[in-house]
């Protein structure tokens, strides 16, 4: 039987041989993925069509007392016997640093495990000696929790633009670096003085030099420029500066001049090779990266086929480094050779669908009316009476010559049926002139 | 032998059994998926680790001169007999509209070959039901470039997103109704003459009433909260507006009030459903999805774990979605039974990496310097002589009591060694007090 056959063979839902899962580390990353995996399991069976199965765990101090329920995972106190044990599929590595992640890593490959791990630092240092390590074993060695969190940036580097000839690869990837510049911005505030301010609030790492210095930024730019431009693995490469020299009055006047400062990861194709480089730069206020504000990250890609293609969220975080590590987990459930269904995409129980005039909606209202006294009142009456309240209203004097002022209301959110409800009631008042203008509004969140 | 055993085995570079596809369809993007898998075949190749053979294709008319080399193509004039060959692997469906492609994308997922289409009409009128026959046959049935082109939207939400229960779906995925209404906002005209100005210029298909009436977002839509929320694939759940009732005075309005208008496809999740809705709407302008400008595609995903996430890219057009197919032929190429080694991330022949000092760069200089005449002469002078064209040149009027004015330059791009040695001559002017202020800048290209 084929492996085609098998798959087409075994029902939707059937049990299958669930990927089973050891995890090394029990830090905020690791705990986020066991609290994930707890919480959206059954969600990544539905996507992937496989169960994934955290099996036993490793960490430092198996007395330490933590938030996280371990009901019903093995704890494995030394990590080698985690690695070395048979009847694991994946080996997890959310210890951090070189040392002994290392280690665990080539030992858990060799072994034929396949390894999903957030270690930036050990994929910039020794990533293309793993990667050959895991081919050699037939495994994989999976990394999208290592570079900027919750986005999906490696696999839409390396499989949704995989038919691209990459041009180049623009990013703010440090979140330290892009807090502090916008802190700096905004309050006009020396670089000392925001560093000072966010370390006393937890906003950085306990030691952010490697963040300030730009060198988290140069692995990141290490590990993309490999995917796109097929360069060895290697940070030492990257042309790096950090932004401790930036002065505020240069944010000032940046601002004058219409641009705005941020700490960029580029890696750019030239006919004579490729720039690698990670330091402070201008952006015009225009540029699709300059929006990018707080310790939030943002990749802009350029294919020869795809064209520009910008990717922004949260950089860093446990839950979105979970999210990273559960997609991880999910294409290895999915693609490891397993009789497994292809997945169904719609759910058993799928959520009901809303009519529209269950919807919820901000709105803005337009409406020409008599400019006399009282009419602000008739109108905030209904809008009161049928639930609606304002946010925010604005009254147009007439032009010259004419009897009819235009008034506008932006609303907060109600069920369109209120809305409606208000309308049919607004177009009655005789102190109304033609019909009333309305378009639904989407607030920031 | 098991299959990690086989893919530990067969050493990289070893030539496997290519993934042998059909292409239906000889039209824009089907010549566009000819041309890109000429180009970057050997890209695709190395991303995904099996070469992809682009083996037949059907097209309604053979004799039709087309600007596309089909060297090497076996033309196959009745599709029919194409879907039934018992040597492809994948079929690519490129032809649009129900029939005659879902008779021929039935046919090629019952004689159990995957299918890659871009035929967004067709997977919401029948996705479910040619899903269910996909899985049923053991096969995929792959459409990443079914919606918004070139963005990897479809893996994004699938894949990358696949541990997060999703909260909600927020895009511009009509690339018309973008472009009418950013043109009625830039140019305070009607819809009515915008529209005849677009379709004039070519930038509408020929019949835009689909694009203008929403319908085309709402199948967009449809498809993207199957993948969200495992509602059943249909679009006529959508509630549907389109944007031939929109004036222009209300994008002044909204503009005046801090809003811009963009037509919208919307799934939220809420407590008691789903709400799924396309229709224009107006959004601060701070919001993710309000600088989105033309015909460009723009979408804000948010996850339970990974937080918001922002794509924006290309939605349409040769180009792009040939990137989208190639992705999808790449996963299939890389994912489905045989025996392939996994591909090593970095090319047998890699790039050169450039030197800082050859990086290309714009620059933003910042001097104090003193209030006399030629000043601005003997600055531009070393820039000039550096081979620094200078964009924009800034003089700050000396503060009260001060006698230093500051003078601010904003240079055109140049290698950075050039930028270092007018430095050198800089600041050994007389006239300049203290030191010159340097930052890189970026253009928005």
């Amino acid at each position: 039987m084929s492996p085609q056959e098998a798959r087409a063979r075994a029902a939707p839902g059937t049990a299958t041989v669930p990927l089973r899962v050891g995890l090394l580390g029990l830090g905020t990353v690791g705990g986020g993925v066991v609290e994930l995996l707890h919480r959206n399991g059954e969600l990544l069976l539905r996507r992937s069509g496989r169960p994934v199965q955290l099996v036993c765990v490793s960490a430092r101090d198996a007395t330490k007392p933590r938030a996280l329920s371990l009901d019903g995972l093995e704890f494995v106190p030394e990590a080698r016997r985690l690695v070395e044990r048979p009847d694991l599929d994946v080996v997890l590595e959310l210890i951090g640093g070189l040392e002994p992640a290392e280690t665990l890593v080539r030992a858990a490959l060799a072994s034929g495990k396949h390894v999903v791990t957030a270690n930036k630092a050990l994929l910039a240092a020794r990533g293309g000696e793993l990667l050959a390590l895991a081919r050699q074993n037939g495994v994989r060695l999976a990394f999208e929790a290592a570079v900027c969190g919750g986005m999906p940036l490696i696999k839409l580097l390396r499989e949704g633009l995989a038919g691209n000839r990459l041009e180049s690869i623009i990013g703010i990837v440090n979140g330290t670096c892009n807090y502090i510049l916008s802190a700096m911005e905004e309050q006009g505030t020396d670089f000392a003085e925001v560093l000072k301010a966010a370390r006393a609030q937890g906003y950085t790492e306990a030691d952010p030099t490697a963040d300030i210095q730009g060198l988290d930024a140069a692995q990141k730019l290490a590990v993309l420029a490999t995917l796109g431009f097929g360069l060895p693995l290697r940070d030492d490469k990257v042309h790096t500066e950090g932004i401790a020299e930036v002065e505020s009055v240069d944010l000032r006047y940046a601002r004058e001049l219409g641009y705005r400062l941020r700490h960029l990861a580029i890696a750019r194709r030239r006919p004579e090779g490729i720039e690698l480089r990670t330091h402070p730069a201008l952006l015009p206020e225009q540029h699709p990266l300059a929006d990018t504000h707080g310790a939030m990250n943002a990749v802009l890609l350029r294919g020869d086929a795809a064209g520009p293609i910008l990717l922004r969220g949260a950089g860093a975080g446990a839950s979105p480094t979970a999210s990273a590590v559960l997609a991880d987990l999910g294409d290895l459930a999915a693609t490891v050779p397993h009789g497994h269904p292809e997945a169904p995409l719609d759910a058993t129980d799928p959520p009901r669908v809303l009519t529209a005039t269950e919807t919820l909606s901000a709105y803005y209202l337009r409406m020409q009316v008599e400019d006399r006294p009282g009419v602000l009142a008739g109108i905030s009456g209904i809008l009161s009476e049928a639930g609606i309240s304002i946010e925010a209203v604005s009254q147009k004097e007439p032009l010259q010559g004419e009897r009819h002022a235009t008034i506008l209301f932006i609303t907060r959110e109600v069920p369109e049926q209120h809305m409606d409800a208000a309308r049919a009631r607004l177009v009655k008042l005789p102190i109304l002139h033609g019909a009333v203008t309305w378009l639904r509004l989407l607030h920031t969140d």
